[in-house]
Order: structure tokens, then C-alpha cells, then sequence
């Protein structure tokens, strides 16, 4: 079963608006089993709406078509649907009925745009939106069914919700499709890939293993295929086991949970609590932290000890280890952690130190150089890494690298 | 002109990626003075990669293509690639020298897939990359001209700004046309474009003006097309100078400046030192402060107070004060800036406390209340701000009224 999505508006060709109604739309159809195939985004024009709509007819059973309706855009968007299916624009008083109802709940008389918007093209099916003044409307042409809906994302989802979800599934219930997300750290995609060679070898035809990367984290996606949930459901879980015995200290969460999301779940779990002093990721690890609500329970603060005066000063660290090591050394991580953990009383401290770039890389430490270290009571450990020599990059893999240290002795206690 | 987007990828048809590339490259190429008239998502599958192809050659002058490079999905892009242009795989020495040299600097050793990273398609010329291992790589077919690029966002943003775009402007230059963003901040799009009713009114018809808002900071761009450089540049110096009479106090950057930018560029340019106070934001400002290259010219450092015994710890606030007036307070504010300058020995410093949400309101304090405070050698500033119920706005809507207060005292001290 293959679905397409059409978007329409000069917005999301500009760049003025990020499309993420398309994203959702996505999501849902392909959790009910359809191959979205393809997406096209087309300015508010007559003859690229109807390219687009051609483009998709007869080949996809199903295509979802956003924007281009409401009070400034209708003329041309309904006008090219009347063409495309060979009909004429007539008032629905349903679709009347409801926009004047809409308009005296929030107190504006009616206009005669909102007039022409009870318009539809007499072919079509009306979908009625209960949260806009734009209805839904249902084609069929040579075995695809069209479905145009409003741009707006509250409203196109209350349309989908409603009244597209549930005729398709009942329409469609050939296929279903299961998927699985793993997210992975510590190696590049070419590693992990490597990796993985055996296990991909060994999935079975219902399965299949993207890749998904994005700074440093690997997500894994198994995506299965087939007639009974229950089964797939059970392959995908047998998969999961296994992925689990090939690559064990790689996997750090199940779905799209974050590092920050995982390491505050661990602490909390624990009722551990935590600090950091950070040099070269300048706050930032302390940010991801409090980007997770609650995170007040377990995460006490930070010293950003970005200039050395700071080091020495409030987070104590021996001048002489600084002259001896310089700031980018273990002995510098580790006495950056052992000391915050001691001024913030927190059971966990983790500390960086190293260069972002673009600038102060030298012959022997150079940019994209970090020491990240984890105090606890168990003990001080520091890990080296090199990056790259993007700034925004580094400080970002600088922090996942940290927290991943953080999450490793968590769980080893 | 015409112009137009393939992006490549899974992940995008079923709503795992919101496309933020096609975006930033819509709004690239607007600006360049494409239209930019057509956007194709496509799996990554041979024949949809060459449909998306074909749809464009001979309809558009440019088509900027990118996902579908990578060591796990190379083996289908570029294949594809040689199918369409008609030549073949070859390993380019530049670009294996690159990627060899990228992988020392992480310390992880070449293997086979990071080598077929190096084969491009034979016709192509290669685009170097810098900041990744898959290179841009620029084809040309029936006037048409095709550059594939990687999907992840900083790669391709490279790509273009390196190569893309000045290649793009040498190529075509029938219209000048002008972009001058002026950044505001203070008040909604509503209230803004209020202000500036009488203002739109007098724009001559070359110049257009549009409202781009986001997270609290609206963009006015002025655009102005014609045939003259000089003439169109001449017309929108006037009316940038017309709405600096108009809205003197909202505008505080030219282009595309961050808040975090002008701060630095201030300090720098006054030889003053910075540092922060955090509790709400979370280490958040320190965070935006230090993405700027070269932050440690003027940032000292930061103490993120998350929990009050850091407060009363660190930043040697009286719990006397807390208890009377609570901790998201005026004095609070305050006392922070004022403590956090002496403890890092700063010109200037910053201070926030307040209820990120979505818990921890009160009838007294509903989520979304900040005091910000900035302290310096003339005085100490504290301002209160009520904002929304979402957590991750408001820390970033938190730290943009922390830098505002700090660059107006920058200035006016």
C-alpha cells in the first residue's frame, strides 16, 4: 500500500515555515502500514497543484494533501481541485451551517469570504472540521483517493484523527507495520555498520535495519513488515534481543529518548544527585540537563569555569597541576569533577575540559581535543576524546561524550 | 529562475526528521533570488531517486538534492547518481585523503565503507567538504544543474555557503536584488507591525518588507529588487534608516546577529568581562554565550544555582532573603548578579531566577515568571518578565531577557 503527501504554500518553499505537518502525517500512515513514497511541495499555484496531483494518480492508493485552503488561499486551491476531478464548486450548507456557528461563538458576523469557503467541489466527500472553518474533503480518481485538508496543524490533525485514520484502517487492513527504534553511542555509522554486518545478515525478510545518524548518537530502526501484528510484533522483539547481545555497551535507550532524558531517569530512580563544572562545553551540559522537566530533583548546578582564574578560584584545582598538565589534561578533568563533587555534596560530578575550536588548538593537543571525567563515590574515572574542529559539533559531542561516561558509572554504581 | 529540493531519506517520509534542510535552503536560494518551486521527498530507492530526477531536468536552473550519502546509504545515491548522469564510480584522491586524515584526528582507523566514501561519479566535480566524510558533488544535465549533498544539516550547510551559493550568485545575475534583516526584540509580531503601520505605508514598491518571528525575536527583512545595485541599495539604507527613527529601541542587530553575538561583540569591543548567575536557565546563557568563537576573550565563567544550597552555598546568598521573599525574587536577582560579579571578579554580570515549568507555580508565581538582574560597576538592573507554560521557550525566552538587559547596560554603561 503506498501513500503520498502533497503540501501546498509559498511558506514552505521560502522557508518561512519549518513543514511538520507532512512529518506527522508520515508517521501516522506509515504506523498504519502504508509505503509513504514520496512528498511534493508546491507553491499556491493552479498548474503545480495540478502537476502534483497527477503525479500521484493511480500509483499510490492514498495521497494526503495540506494547505492551500483557508479564506486567502481558496481561490486557487479549490478552483484546481474542480479541474483535476472534472466538477464545479457548489455551497455545502453543512459546511455553511457550521462556519456561521463558528463565527457567533467568537463574535464576527459573517463575510463573504467566510461564504465562499462553504464552497466544495460537488464531487467530493466533505469531511467536517469541528476546529476551523475549512472542511476536509475525499476524491477518488483511477483508484487513488485524495484528501485535502487545511494547513493548519491543529486542524489537519483533527480532520486525520477523525475522519481520514479511521476509514483507511478500515479500507486497509492488509498490512501491518511495526517499528522499533534503538539509540546507539560510542562509534561512528561506518563502525556500528561493521558491526552489525553479521547481525543484518541473519534478519529475517521481515525486517529491515535502518540507520539513522545525527551528532554523534546512531539511532537503529527495525521496521517490520507483515500480516500479523502479533508476529511481527515477536520478530521485531527477537531482534531487539539480539542487537542487544552484539553491540551491548553501545545501546544507551529504546525510542527517541535523549541522553539527558536517560541519565536524569537513572539518577531519579537512584535518588542520586548531580553536578557538573564544565570548561570547554561552557554550560551546556548543565542546559541538556535542565531541558528535561523535574530535573530540579536530582541536578543541583554547575561551576562554568571557562577561563583558568575560575579553575583555580572557585573549583579549587591547584595551580601547579594547570602549569604541570596544562588546562587540557586528565589531571585537570579528574580534579575538576573530585572537587565540584565535593563543593556542590552531590553523589555524581562530571567535568570537562578541552578545545572547541575554532581557535587555541596546538601541534600537540589539538582542536576537538576533550579530557571528560566522572567523580563518584566509587571513584574518579577521565576518558580522552578527539573531534572535529566544528565548534557547535564539538561542544555538542564534548557534552554526549560526558554524559555517556556519567551514564556508564550510574549503572555500574 | 527556477530552483528545486530533493531530499533524500526514510526517515523523512515517515515523520522520524522533521526537514529543517529544505527549509534553510529554500530560504537560501529565495534570497538569491530563485523561485524556488517545487520540494520532492523520496525514499532511499533507486527509481524514486531517478524519478525525482527526471522531474526536474530542463524545468529548473538548480536543483539542490540532499540525504542518501553516507557510509550506509551511499551504495544507493550514488549508484543512482551514475545511472542518470550516464558514468561511473571512481575514487577521488582528494577526497579519500580527507576522510583518511578526518578519521586520525578521532583516532578511529579506516575501514572498507569509509574508502567507498571516496568514489564519486566520475562526471561530477566535487565539492570538499570540511566539516564531514560525504562530499558535495556538482552535475550537470540539459541545463540543469544537480548538487547532491550529505543530510546532515551542518555538512550541508557548508557545502552551500563554501561552494552553492557563491558559485550560484557568479552564475546568474539578471536581477539585483537586496536583503537587509534588522533584528528586533521586545514586542510581539502584533504589536510590531502596529508600530509599524505608517511605515509599511511609505516603502517605495521596490522594497517589500516581511515579519519573520521567532522565540521571541522578530526579523524584519527589507527586500528590494531592480535593476541598479546602487539604486537598491541606496533605497533600503533609507529605509533602515527610517526605522531606526521609527523603533530605536527594538532593533538590536543588523543581518542575522544573535543576541549571543552582539553581547560579545560589545564586551570585546569594550575589553569587559562576563559572567553568569543561573538558576532557571540552567547554565542555558553561558551555553549561548560560549557558542561564539573566541567567548573566552570576555566569559569568565558561570555558577548554575539549579538548587537553593547553591545559592546560599556558592553564591553566598542570604537564606534570610530567600525565605522572605522566596527565591524567584527581586533581591533574589539581585544579590546573585551582585555576588556572582565579586566571586568572578567581572565588569559585568547576569542573574536569573524564576519557574521554567511546567511545575513548581504558584498562584503568587505562575510558571513562566524570571526576574533577570545584570550588575556592573555603575549599578545593578533587575527586570521581572511573565511568559508562557513551555518549559524549553521559556528557558530560551528567559536567557534573550537576560541579554537584552545585559546589552542595554553594555551600552549605556
Amino acid at each position: 500500500m503506498r501513500a503520498g503527501i502533497i503540501t501546498i504554500g509559498d511558506e514552505l518553499l521560502i522557508g518561512q515555515t519549518i513543514d511538520t505537518n507532512s512529518a506527522w502525517i508520515g508517521e501516522k500512515m506509515s504506523l498504519a502500514g502504508f509505503d509513504v513514497c514520496r512528498k511534493i511541495t508546491v507553491h499556491d499555484k493552479r498548474e503545480d497543484i495540478l502537476n502534483a496531483l497527477s503525479d500521484f494518480t493511480g500509483k499510490s492508493e492514498v495521497v494526503l494533501i495540506t494547505g492551500g485552503l483557508g479564506p486567502t488561499s481558496d481561490d486557487i486551491t479549490k478552483p484546481a481541485l474542480c479541474e483535476f476531478f472534472k466538477t464545479r464548486l457548489v455551497v455545502n450548507n453543512e459546511v455553511l451551517e457550521m462556519i456561521g456557528q463558528m463565527m457567533m461563538r467568537r463574535g464576527f458576523p459573517m463575510n463573504e469570504k467566510n461564504s465562499k469557503q462553504a464552497e466544495v467541489p460537488e464531487s467530493c466527500r466533505v469531511l467536517t472540521n469541528a476546529v476551523g472553518t475549512a472542511p476536509g474533503m475525499w476524491f477518488e480518481k483511477e483508484g487513488t483517493r485524495f484528501i485535502s485538508m487545511p494547513g493548519v496543524p491543529y486542524e489537519m490533525k483533527y480532520i486525520m484523527e477523525q475522519h481520514v485514520l479511521p476509514e483507511i484502517r478500515k479500507l486497509f487492513t492488509s498490512q501491518v507495520i511495526v517499528h522499533k527504534n534503538l539509540m546507539t553511542y560510542g562509534v561512528s555509522e561506518a563502525v556500528l555498520s561493521d558491526l552489525l554486518e553479521e547481525f543484518e545478515a541473519g534478519l529475517p525478510e521481515e525486517i529491515r535495519l535502518a540507520y539513522l545518524p545525527s551528532w554523534g548518537i546512531n539511532k537503529l530502526r527495525l521496521t517490520g513488515t507483515g500480516k500479523s501484528l502479533e508476529e511481527i510484533k515477536d520478530l521485531i522483539d527477537r531482534q531487539v534481543a539480539r542487537l542487544y547481545q552484539t553491540i551491548p555497551d553501545l545501546i544507551y535507550a529504546e525510542d527517541e529518548q535523549t541522553f539527558e532524558e536517560v541519565t536524569g531517569r537513572l539518577l531519579a530512580q537512584r535518588h542520586k544527585t548531580l553536578c557538573t563544572a564544565e570548561s570547554c562545553t561552557g554550560g551546556n551540559i548543565a542546559h541538556m540537563i535542565t531541558s528535561v522537566p523535574g530535573s530540579s530533583a536530582y541536578f543541583l548546578g554547575s561551576v562554568v569555569a571557562y577561563d583558568n582564574r575560575i579553575k583555580t578560584g572557585l573549583l579549587k584545582i591547584d595551580p601547579a597541576i594547570i602549569g604541570q598538565h596544562g588546562a587540557v589534561s586528565e589531571p585537570v578533568a579528574m580534579a575538576m569533577a573530585e572537587n565540584a563533587r565535593k563543593i556542590f555534596n552531590s553523589d555524581f560530578s562530571v567535568a570537562t575540559t578541552g578545545i572547541a575550536g575554532p581557535d587555541g588548538g596546538t601541534n600537540d593537543k589539538r582542536v576537538g581535543t576533550v579530557w571528560v571525567s566522572v567523580a563518584s563515590g566509587s571513584g574518579t574515572l577521565a576518558v580522552k576524546h578527539v573531534f572535529g574542529t566544528e565548534r557547535i559539533a564539538n561542544i555538542r559531542r564534548f557534552s554526549l561524550a560526558a554524559l555517556d561516561l556519567l551514564r556508564k558509572q550510574i549503572i555500574s554504581g
